[in-house]
């Protein structure tokens, strides 16, 4: 496959007001099963006209929500899914065996309304018994409202504390394939940083038949680019997960190879990481964004690492938030990633100023240096001077509208 | 050696006004040399009669500071030490060739006034140059000054952004030795958390006299168990080092062995504990401590990585912030910690309450949980149910006050 890293064109070319259900050959629903404490939608479908190859990924947390550990070992057993069902207002998280049987039952309640195999996937508050006397008749009541056009509905309900929804959409015309294709995806999150909301959900669907052999790979690639490069807090939930829905082949015209694979492939990771940006801008208590290009690297794992020091660094974030260009910050965030840097190697240039060559820190104007991380975005490229890999990793910044919400929140 | 974790205990026998240099055989000075704005004290000697048996610590950032990488050098070829020469309001990190020159030329100025082998360490603003015009005269005027009752001018020169001197120290009768030895040690350190300050350093010494073989050893045990189990940011300076220095050995009495060596390590890690906490209560911006106990563990290195991922969680520092008993928080960190963790056999109580037994949660009256919490330490106890293996880990609040530091502090 291709490494293309998806860039500012993604924007240009990707509709944002359309999600996964914008997709043909997909059905949903968004009902209000009295969840959340707002009475917004909180019970969703997405269910597909006949089982699709798929893929799943999910939180590394070893305290994987009760959902999350059902949905993997059904994934795994038969990677084909026709149905997905969520619950937004509670994570079933740390909530024991108890847990497992309620999320059981969510799926067992799918599965007969809409058909199998069907995943199931929760978030909100952690710790507390899932309310299965609002949440069946809930499924029951997206079950009686599924449509083609919901993707807005099913947007809406799989939200917490977000305060839009996320979506991008795209088609697709492939060499060599007679039909354009489409990739849509729907996502939640306010990037990790809500107290006790677990945390990010992601739907990608295609229409464009993929082989199932290939979907875990296109889609570990596509999130190891986009949800896996960007940080609020560092911390991993509970409850994350991404789900691909690929198209199904027709026998008669098998389906695309070579070129046109890796043209959805990469679809698939511009439209992650749209969603990964929406997400980062709906993160509560963030005013500015830090986006760094690590270079030079020898391996792209190296950049990742480096990339991951500095986007989790607090004093790297509560620089961003006070636009100081403090790059001191981000170079010792770099000699904290726990791989390998030279600092006679590093080179640093933020917003075009060079600040740092060779480990040799460079005489800049402060105050033009100043004024060029002002803006909502700050990008900055950080050359560790070894090799030729590169990655991009974003983040927010640390903020007093951060700390306002994550420690005055009770539940 | 014994493991013997420092306890309450540590508060009742150590004397907290004084320091490294209340340890006999030792001279010192603090003199101010203009690097600091504020005009205080800000270059320091710390002189042994003769060469004593030393082991140091340095930080594991890779973009170590010029002094960090001389001095490794320099007691790696010979763990034998009589002077370290120190200044603050400049860490000389991030400089460059030029840094590695100014080090070098403050070492042989030590060498030259105070005897070698000498140390070098520096603390303050990262990526300036060290204004050497000042430096020199600096280290000429501690020499002209040095003392034997310098324990709080060497203790107040070596601070930055610290509000208080950090020393403890204690007299210990040793079983079969038929003198009073005493260990002594100075620190200093916001927690790592003010802008460009890095960071934390650390002299210890005793009278007792060591084998030489045995110092790192002695040093790594004690720095494991306190500087290394305390978080305020997570972020590790480019310029932290811990410094020990032992006794001569008279070659008519020989040294210590057996119990009395493990009496004098436990002292010396009770003074490195003391030290580590008297670093967390100043750092900026902090209002409450977490002490966390893990238990339970098949190994040290388990329960510490737990320890560690809770200790430098955001989402759990801003709960304790906000003195929300918000326990989901630290077992989801717990799952984060990159070991195995089985959310089946988690146990946790905060300040006495039991709230989660086995990955069951328990019904518990929350109002006397919030009320438990509102203390300036909150005390919990995480079982992973897995073995028989514990450490404590220590961390601050993520409070408005960090971000105001750290965010709007303009260099």
């Amino acid at each position: 496959m291709t490494v293309i890293e998806p860039t500012e064109d993604d924007a240009s070319r990707l509709d944002l007001d359309r999600g996964v259900l914008a997709v043909p050959g997909l059905r949903g629903a968004g009902v209000a099963a009295g969840l959340k404490p707002s009475g917004s939608p909180d019970v969703a479908l997405l269910v597909a006209d006949e089982p699709r190859p798929a893929a799943a990924v999910f939180t590394r947390n070893r305290v994987a929500a009760a959902p999350v550990q059902l949905s993997r070992t059904r994934i795994e057993s038969q990677p084909w899914v026709k149905t997905v069902v969520v619950n937004a207002g509670n994570a079933n998280a740390l909530t024991g065996a108890r847990g497992l049987e309620d999320a059981r039952a969510m799926l067992e309640r799918a599965d007969a309304l809409a058909g199998g195999p069907s995943l199931v996937l929760s978030t909100g508050v952690i710790g507390h018994p899932l309310p299965m006397d609002r949440v069946l008749p809930g499924i029951d009541a997206a079950a009686a409202a599924l449509s083609e056009d919901a993707d807005d509905a099913f947007a809406q309900a799989i939200l917490t504390t977000d305060t839009t929804t996320k979506r991008a959409f795209v088609t697709l015309e492939l060499p060599g394939w007679p039909d354009p294709v489409r990739v849509g995806g729907t996502a939640k999150g306010s990037g990790m940083i809500h107290p006790d909301m677990a945390t990010m959900l992601g739907f990608v669907a295609t229409d464009a038949p993929l082989a199932p052999a290939m979907m875990r790979e296109i889609l570990v690639h596509a999130v190891d680019r986009s949800f896996h490069r960007i940080s609020v807090d560092g911390d991993t939930s509970t409850n994350d997960a991404v789900v691909l829905l690929g198209g199904r082949a027709d026998p008669e015209r098998g389906i695309p190879s070579g070129p046109a694979v890796d043209q959805v492939a990469d679809a698939i990771t511009a439209v992650c990481r749209s969603l990964a940006h929406q997400i980062l801008l709906d993160g509560e208590g963030m005013t500015r964004m830090l986006e760094l290009e690590v270079v030079g690297a020898t391996t792209e794992a190296q950049a990742s690492a480096v990339g991951r020091a500095v986007a989790t660094s607090s004093l790297v974030k509560t620089a961003l938030a006070g636009g100081d260009p403090n790059w001191g910050r981000i170079l010792a965030a770099a000699g904290n990633a726990g791989v390998d840097v030279d600092p006679n190697t590093l080179s640093l240039a933020i917003e075009g100023h060079l600040v740092v060559r060779n480990g040799e820190p460079l005489s800049v104007d402060d105050d033009a240096l100043r004024a060029a991380v002002q803006g909502k975005a700050v990008r900055a490229t950080l050359d560790l001077g070894q090799g030729s890999c590169s990655v991009r990793w974003s983040t927010t910044d640390l903020t007093h509208g951060y700390v306002t919400i994550n420690a005055e929140y009770t539940t």
